[in-house]
């Protein structure tokens, strides 16, 4: 009897039936069944995208039973770790399990493998929640997961622990689109530059503007402003809010002389911060939204309504080899590879 | 005294106060008072999103008095025309009526012009709805509106009925954009290719894929197949419901003979179709997404669930001589032209 599934996971959608398993509803999470073309895996760690941990910390509060209680609710509902509010997911690490006999990959059971692909499509079943960590969006649990035919993963690297892994992991697609979208000489803006994907995509825009370009951090707090200014690869960094998008464009002017950017890296974990975007770039500069608080109407039509010419990039999780590229970059800087270590190594 | 408002209209922000008329709930509409760097328009008709209108009809029936009920009531509570599920607009066109001291523009009181920014971000104190055409999204209107400064809007061509010139303008953003994105040789996929902009958007991927480029329609009724046919410039067309991703890549491959998309252009006005446009494209193949209908999350979290590196672009409705241009195109051709007079075309 052949029990292969559908490549993209439909054999596991509930609700509603024949759609993908990213935009449905419902999957089904039974994990003592697995598909010829599945990969079981025990799971040990859940990275929560930052828009969705901070959506669930604004709604419950930073309270770590009430925080793992949401998430168990979710997991129970959707059969998959997909906040409704933010639409968004993350990922997780665990330990390859079982092999299904079609499935052709190159990992053996027992190996330990973070996926890439979102939550918000993996099937997953949790026993219980361990451990909730509130300053960095990564939750311990018991549990297991299903990866389907065309899931990407990564086996995890040796060299660093696993929750700096993770961690790196969970943000591998902003580094390699900004090298795509950064050239020499370049006025750089990255949005939300304190998070982790922020400091990557500053580290890589100045590699990639190089002497003569310019990366200029916008940030939340004064305690990013420093952790910044010892990694020593941005040219400015200012504190605003980038919810108000005149105030914080008009600060920015500032900084530059008047000067707009080139591009515009967007990895901020709130909504509405799409207008600051915006205007910070210049005419027919280019908008790079990778975060998920992103709202596609806001960006399309606050473009419009000002009449800026600017190309807008929705941000995608996956690029070829991003996985190996975010390790890489983390690797070869000593003082970014310290700042990991520090806000995501195990104490 | 000055009365000179904001550039960007925060001016006329009531809800919430700072933000940007865009985003901002709700706006002062009162069009007595007028600012001196701000154009009283007297409406004369609205151009509702095609995303908006669905909506709305879907909502309250394909009943005219209904629809003008929701329209009025949403310009009561918004003080503009800013659907609050689709987050979409339209535009407007009307008569300028006054032009504030401090503007310097190329109109004079009693020209008719269309607005280019979107209604979700333009004061619009509606009297009254005359007509509704269900058939076009459009609604003759009594009312006034307000323009800001960086308001973009375009004089009416005298060579065409207004209703067409309408038609054209509110989706003006998406031909221009398809002629930056598509190059010789490309094979070109159009989602929604049987609504305006998507005959506008075929048109122009052909003119610039070239006689070795190929450009394929997806509709959704055999009435557009006949319609393109006829027009002449696809060299495929085929009938898929958008929402069914696999079952319309499935048929897309068939057509194609396996070669994936270089561009998608997705311009369909409902929503859960960003897997459809995903799948069918080729890795690093691009995918312009201009239906308001779009989600972010989904097309971010789908592309990167099946582990597909496509560069996706934000609709922009805004790009320098997008309104020249849109209106080229239509009077170069003459089988586009028609068809816009039939379906747009005062009767």
């Amino acid at each position: 009897m052949s029990v292969r599934g559908d490549p993209f996971g439909r054999h596991r959608v509930v609700e509603p039936k024949g759609k993908l398993p990213q935009p449905a509803w419902k999957l089904d999470n039974d994990t003592t069944k697995l598909y010829d073309n599945e990969m079981l895996i025990e799971v040990i760690k859940l990275n929560v995208d930052a828009a969705s941990f901070t959506q669930i910390k604004n709604e419950v509060g930073l309270d770590e039973k009430k925080i793992a209680e949401r998430i168990m609710q979710i997991v129970r509902e959707r059969g998959k770790l997909h906040n409704p509010v933010t639409g968004s997911g993350g990922m997780l690490i665990g330990i390859v399990k079982m092999i299904g006999k079609d499935l052709n990959v190159d990992v053996k059971v027992g190996d330990k493998i973070a996926t890439l692909v979102s939550l918000s499509l993996t099937p997953l079943n949790l026993k219980k929640i361990k451990k909730v960590y509130l300053d960095r969006d990564q939750v311990d649990v018991e549990g297991e997961a299903i990866l389907f035919e065309t899931g990407v993963f990564a086996r995890l690297p040796e060299d660093m622990p696993e929750s700096v892994a993770l961690a790196i992991l969970d943000v591998a697609g902003a580094p390699i689109q900004t090298a795509r979208l950064v050239s020499p000489s370049d006025l750089v803006l990255v949005i939300g530059a304190g998070g982790k994907s922020g400091v990557l995509c500053c580290y890589v825009a100045k590699k990639y503007a190089g002497p003569t370009g310019k990366v200029v951090a916008l940030v939340h707090s004064e305690r990013s402003v420093s952790e910044l200014e010892k990694l020593g690869f941005v040219d400015d960094v200012f504190v605003s809010d980038a919810q108000e998008a005149v105030g914080s464009y008009e600060k920015f002017l500032q900084i530059t002389r008047g000067r707009l950017a080139d591009v515009v890296i967007n990895v901020v974990n709130v909504p509405d911060t799409e207008m600051t975007s915006i205007l910070c770039a210049r005419e027919r500069g280019k908008v790079y939204f990778f975060s998920m608080a992103t709202s596609f109407t806001k960006a399309a039509l606050g473009a419009e309504g000002i009449g800026k010419d600017v190309d807008m990039i929705i941000g995608n999780g996956y690029a070829k080899n991003h996985a190996e590229f975010a390790l890489k970059i983390v690797r070869e800087n000593p003082k970014l590879y310290e700042l990991f270590l520090e806000r995501y190594g195990e104490k």
